[in-house]
């Protein structure tokens, strides 16, 4: 019996319905005629918080009794989890901590206490998130979010894969490959599982950045395998150091493998984003872009490039955007 | 006897479709709760070549017959127009000849010369880029495809009209008031006609540029009324003199008036959608978005800020938002 099925996810997708935005499936001409097939791109980006991550903590929070409500939530997340769960809760009324490394992007921090979220700061260095996060759950009887390996919260993320699926068929599209941005899997564990039972010739490939490929490795391996000592990339939203254990469970079964973008082909995407698709995505959110742009993805099918989430400082922004000016 | 109706941008929404892009009218939360109101936003900015200006070009161009599209065609445009027309001409094989001025945005020049066509530069404050166009024309036997002032470019542009409706009655919004960009007055012109036939009580309102709100004084003096002597604005796309004579036909009857916005004000409505809607809007795209952070649209009725356009440099995007850091 499989850990997340189809229908767990169409359950999801009734719950978050009216919460979570239906964001757009966009046809791209200039990027068919780059790429040599129709590409298209789910932009998650301009979903509720401007990452996927609403999705799963909206699915996982909404499940919460009214005892649990009133003792609220823990979080800990570099960002995108962070904002995701404090725009759930503050929609639902809960009470929401976010842990967050004090060297987080300012603008997930800032958009985090929007929402109206307590901030917990950590050293990276020093401290372990974890254990920060479990000791606040403690004391105030509150319920910890995972950001990825919680089956709630996978099947709050693959209502992207569902809608994408949903979306492709309306424009007559029918994806040969998907290919979705992964940091501890648990998008591409819930988006597989719906594409999967939508049509099982479709293949689906996690997208990471170079070091940090361990979804790629895994695969190969038909093991969990961690990152590589000392990598470092500026994808802040996927430098999780290994599979989850859930999420592996299922991406194993689902995945047809891995690829890896270095940073400069993921600041090359932004660029083109920004000059030909007039869409902000955010390092960790561009990667399938780089790939389809580094002509690693398939150009015989018919592809969906899954883009994550635009939550990216003005400065990294600027400076991906002028260090490469040609279309 | 109209001269232009909504069956006319029926029809041209039957021409385009399969060429132009169905672009999204997107929800954003995050801005419903700074305006006070449901907003929703018509995103042209996502349309082939980054603006509107497909549209109207293409419906022009393919009702253009054999003879006629051998000959080829000929436009003049500082930007937007010059790109909606050329890529309107690859798409249907014809030869197409862009006047544009020296100093016109690179990114622009770059990408209407990417779409096949032959650009022939001129410069501003010496030479007629209208007596050039017509020099030109008339050497080749070619059709001159006017940017605005053209009843078929009008039906072009006003299939955004036509869709916004038809998509904001699918998210069950009721707009009350649309806003949109003008510049020589074709897209509001089209957009209102259609407005209009669908709901004859939402109004529509034209936003300028300050120092070229000539459809603001022209729409209050009820007559066409030039812009003001040395008036400066980045808003490149909408540095039009005057209302076209066509157009202001049409708009002095839908239209329920002008509103102006700053440089300043844009300059931070581009801010606000790189960090919160994840869109690349140009500063004529996002003029409309302006209007309604500075408090200047309608709060009690839902809206539609139509976003015109995404063609922005590079250099002006990262100084827009490093300039305004705050959500």
């Amino acid at each position: 019996m499989s850990l997340l099925t189809a229908s767990d996810i169409a359950a999801a997708a009734a719950r978050i319905e009216g919460a979570a935005l239906r964001t757009p499936l966009l046809q791209a001409p200039m990027l068919d005629a780059r790429i040599g097939t129709p590409v298209l791109l789910k932009v998650e980006a301009l979903q509720r918080t401007g990452s996927f991550k609403f999705r799963g903590a909206y699915n996982r929070l909404v499940q919460l009794n009214d005892v649990e409500r009133k003792a609220g939530v823990v979080a800990f997340s570099s960002g995108n989890h962070a904002q995701g769960v404090a725009a759930a809760a503050q929609l639902l009324g809960i009470p929401a901590t976010i842990v967050m490394p004090h060297d987080a992007p300012a603008i997930k921090v800032a958009n985090t206490r929007s929402y109206g979220a307590e901030i917990v700061l950590y050293d990276r260095a020093r401290e372990s998130r974890e254990e920060i996060a479990a000791r606040l759950a403690a004391e105030r009887g509150a319920t910890l979010v995972p950001s990825f390996d919680d089956l709630h919260v996978m099947a709050g993320q693959g209502t992207a894969g569902l809608e994408l699926m949903q979306q492709a068929a309306e424009l007559g599209v029918d994806p040969g490959a998907v290919y979705v941005p992964a940091g501890g899997g648990g998008l591409i564990a819930g988006c597989s599982t719906a594409i999967k039972a939508a049509r099982p010739a479709t293949e689906i490939y996690a997208v990471e950045p170079a070091g940090f490929d361990d979804h790629r490795r895994s695969l190969a391996a038909g093991t969990r395998v961690g990152i590589e000592a000392g990598a470092r990339s500026f994808c802040d939203a996927l430098l999780a150091p290994e599979p989850g254990e859930l999420t592996f469970a299922i991406n194993r079964a689902t995945l047809a493998g891995g690829l890896a973008v270095t940073d400069d082909e993921v600041a090359r995407a932004i660029a083109f984003a920004f000059r030909n698709l007039k869409l902000v995505l955010e390092p960790g959110g561009a990667v399938a872009l780089a790939a389809a742009l580094a002509g690693k993805t398939r150009s015989d099918v018919p592809i969906v490039l899954v883009c994550s989430g635009g939550n990216v400082e003005a400065e990294i922004f600027a400076d991906c955007i002028s260090r490469y000016p040609d279309p």
